[in-house]
């Protein structure tokens, strides 16, 4: 016993309702309005509830790109861009727990003072001048907590900010929220014990993904036009294609993540990077440019110097497609969306060829011994502070053993050996542009089913440069139904396979659970290509329009 | 006792043997011009011989870029070219022990091809038809050893090539030698169980540095125009300032380093990067340029795609000068290089400021820690295999413990924050262009005292790109002597000054170990700004003549 020492649930309890109280009355939804617990998707209720005027919904549905022509101009104030996006983002989190910290008072201030420039000037103060743009709770504010998930860390305010805070800040952008993440970013969905977990606003029983996953949930609520996340086994991409939105991961140095907070603090072996979530791949392209312009490698240590690159439009890519990575097939649904995916991009005269799988398993091993190498002593020492317990999905960490320094270098060499085979198959494949794979095996899951990373947690350890986005396909639980005479590849797969059954109804087994989801599928660049990966996106969406 | 085993001792034996009798009889120098051991300065030899023909002492004579308008205009044979090097170089280890392996057959059935390809066509190859470059030992050729001074390693011929050496090979280079390292490349000077120690071919009292000590030796030899060495802690540095030649320490992922050898190999917290060697600026100017318009990219997958890209001369300069990192002073002679630089820049208008040793002690002590953070396993693991004891110059890989991964990644986290700081010190100095410090706190020491690498250690650890350059200034006994008044930093500094006491004659204690020995110094740019760090090189040299 500590004596008077709060426990963690009491600790994590008064977080979340000091989060709830900093949302003021204005922007509580009123008890009448308020949807049952019962109504899983939430995405219409901010047309439907009447509780938002008009040109709120104008501005909240806007893109980056439409938002920044009104406020660079001079067309739209930063503060009712502010005002909206605030409102906006305090319902969604109040439907889908998907915030960590609000910086209501801060941003409407921000807003006020680029105001006040632009009438001063008739300019706006950088590229991003009144855009208000969310950011992962890793990335420290000062004066704001970054909990990353973990009780001892609340009630530590930052003390300096991330780089990228900076460079947003100076660009103009209105930071306004961050959002909610999984215990030390390290489960693919977004839960944790302060702040418990954040749901899917298309339907409330699914994971919105993670880590990322509450700023996959802000942007599919409309609660944010452009936010940030970051990514080190798929923590980008996997919310992404949870919620139907996109997102780009971009190689190591790209952008700048120097200061952000880590559960696995000084692991370098697979670099974290950071990247934009939008809902339109406008915002995507908008925010690579503005950032790589911005010189991060005068700020960030670990930055390489490349300014963006325009790249020429390609009309025939060839692309290789990666069906199934030999550990856990994808669902059907995901398996239709690559299909279709294909048929259209060839109909519009694209090269598609097959890819293998070879080098995928062993990716996927390498990176999760990354991870345990330090035998889970960052995470136990994170929560041993607050005496939280380890949260079941990280069950691992709790068991893994330090594997030494020597045994990690032996590693290091497992891992660039694999890098260069993949590398030499890429150069193999003459021509080849990009690899069109599923992000995830799932649409997305129900709480507490997504269980396999390997589809994006080979390109951590390749750092290449990928784009998760929409495919178009949504699942047809009529449609998308088992294939019945297949085995599954191990137990892994079977058990991806049987949580996720697509039984055709009247089946009433968690026939429908995915029901009318996205499919988020993946493409990929070499690495330091984000340039490319926007290109060829353009390309393949129009390819299936 | 191993039975038939050979012992360590009788395995370099034969294998030094080897290397010399793959030296054909024509390029063994006759007794009777044989200079004696106690013969110290042996650059001369080729020109006061008579042994060497006038066509022979023109072709070596050359800068790399004067032969290759020969090689790739055709005015020059690539065969006679490679000829007279292969002679040279010959003579080289005959009087200074520089190199590891020969490829003399084969470099002369590859400029053959290369002539017939030029008759054929008459059209170069590549960029770098005919001309001979000489690899440190490291870099992996088929067929032949890569030792980098194990015993373990004699008679383990390369089973592929390293990446560089594809490239080169590819651009129409002529590979002909590999030159000498010190054990696992961990030593600032070049000495070995296999191959034993290569001499400065200025002087044989003296070190030629480490561990790119072959190369510099054989370079200052004029037996090569152009040669590819390594560095990690100073390893391409060092070499070059104690032969009074020009190299460039890339940032990493400039240049191509993957599939060579290594004596950490996996140990990734501080890289390992390559860089050219030359007599003259000239010929690490075309080699920059080459190398990076290879797309090393797509072969290396550390690589980044970086193009070679032009940067204008800058005619004003804004230096600051480090003085005395703080733990180590530079050797009187050092000192007055430094001196007279600045005077020099300054006259010619260049702005030069001061610098601090900040960061300096801290980035040492954290290269140290990461160099034995296996706890020396992978150096034991080398030795081992052939019962071969470690040189006392590794005594602390001996006695080394494996830190454990968790405490390695806090000392990534150490790392991190001296980058952060010492870029922020470099943007808080407006306008700051590089910085001008020593290489090494010595011009050069007698063999077994250089005992000091933190001057070039700290780019190590920031990843900066690093000039060493002669700076015109040579060692006078007379002129350099020790400062009367001064207490020694601490007891590294105390040993330093007192082994290379710079006493005036007619002392004889060692007076005059290092008379005439070129100072050089070093110029360092930002991280992978290697075209600007050749540019600003230029201009200092400019205002140094």
């Amino acid at each position: 016993m500590t004596g008077s020492k709060p426990t963690w649930g009491s600790v994590g309890a008064a977080k979340r309702d000091a989060l709830l109280a900093s949302i003021p009355a204005e922007w509580v939804i009123p008890d009448d309005i308020f949807p049952p617990e019962s109504q899983l998707e939430v995405t219409s209720f901010p047309i439907k509830s009447g509780w938002f005027t008009p040109r709120e919904l104008e501005i909240t549905g806007c893109t980056a790109a439409e938002i920044l022509d009104k406020t660079t101009s001079g067309a739209w104030t930063a503060e009712e861009v502010t005002r909206a996006f605030c409102k906006r983002a305090a319902a969604a989190h109040q439907l889908t727990n998907c915030l960590s910290e609000t910086l209501f008072p801060e941003a409407l201030a921000t807003a006020k003072e680029l105001d006040a420039h632009f009438a001063a000037t008739g300019k706006p103060i950088g590229p991003l001048h009144g855009l208000p743009i969310s950011l992962k709770d890793n990335f420290n504010i000062v004066g704001k907590d970054s909990t990353i998930g973990f009780t001892a860390f609340v009630n530590s305010p930052a003390t300096y900010n991330s780089t990228l805070t900076d460079l947003l800040r100076n660009a103009g952008a209105v930071l306004y929220v961050k959002t909610n993440v999984p215990t030390a970013m390290m489960i693919a969905e977004t839960v944790n014990n302060v702040f418990g977990r954040t749901v899917n606003p298309h339907n409330r029983k699914l994971t919105s993904g993670g880590s990322s996953g509450g700023e996959s949930a802000l942007i599919a609520f409309g609660g944010s036009a452009l936010g940030v996340g970051t990514d080190i086994g798929g923590s980008l991409r996997i919310p992404a294609a949870c919620t139907g939105i996109f997102t780009l991961r971009p190689s190591a140095g790209r952008f700048p993540n120097f200061l952000t907070k880590s559960g696995l603090a000084g692991q370098e072996s697979v670099l974290s990077v950071n990247g934009p979530m939008a809902a339109q791949l406008s915002g995507i392209e908008l925010y690579t440019r503005i950032v790589t312009n911005a010189q991060p490698w005068l700020r960030d240590p670990k930055c390489v110097p490349m300014p963006w690159c325009s790249v020429e439009r390609k009309e025939k890519l060839k692309l290789a497609v990666l069906w199934d990575d030999g550990v856990v097939k994808p669902t059907p649904p995901v398996r239709r969306a690559l299909r279709e995916t294909v048929e259209k991009l060839r109909k519009a005269g694209h090269e598609v060829v097959d890819w293998s799988a070879e080098g995928h398993k062993e990716a996927g091993d390498i990176l999760d011994r990354f991870f345990l190498s330090d035998g889970g002593k960052s995470v136990e020492a994170l929560l041993s502070g607050a005496d939280e317990p380890i949260r079941p999905e990280m069950d691992r960490y709790g068991t893994a053993k330090d594997r030494g320094v020597y045994d990690l270098w032996q590693l290091h060499l497992e891992r660039n050996a694999l890098q260069k085979m993949y590398m030499d198959r890429w150069n193999a494949c003459e021509g080849l542009d990009g690899i069109l794979c599923p992000t995830t095996p799932y649409a997305t899951v129900e709480h507490s089913k997504f269980r396999y990373v390997g589809y994006t947690g080979i390109y951590n350890i390749l750092d290449y440069s990928c784009m998760t986005f929409p495919s178009g396909v949504c699942v047809d639980s009529a449609v998308d139904v088992p294939v019945t005479n297949e085995t599954p590849l191990n137990e892994h797969d079977e058990l991806a396979q049987k949580e996720c059954k697509f039984l055709p109804p009247p089946h009433p087994d968690n026939a429908s659970a995915v029901h009318g989801m996205s499919v988020g599928l993946q493409l990929v660049g070499r690495r330091l290509e984000e340039e490319k990966v926007i290109m060829m996106t353009d390309v393949v969406l129009s390819a299936l329009s």
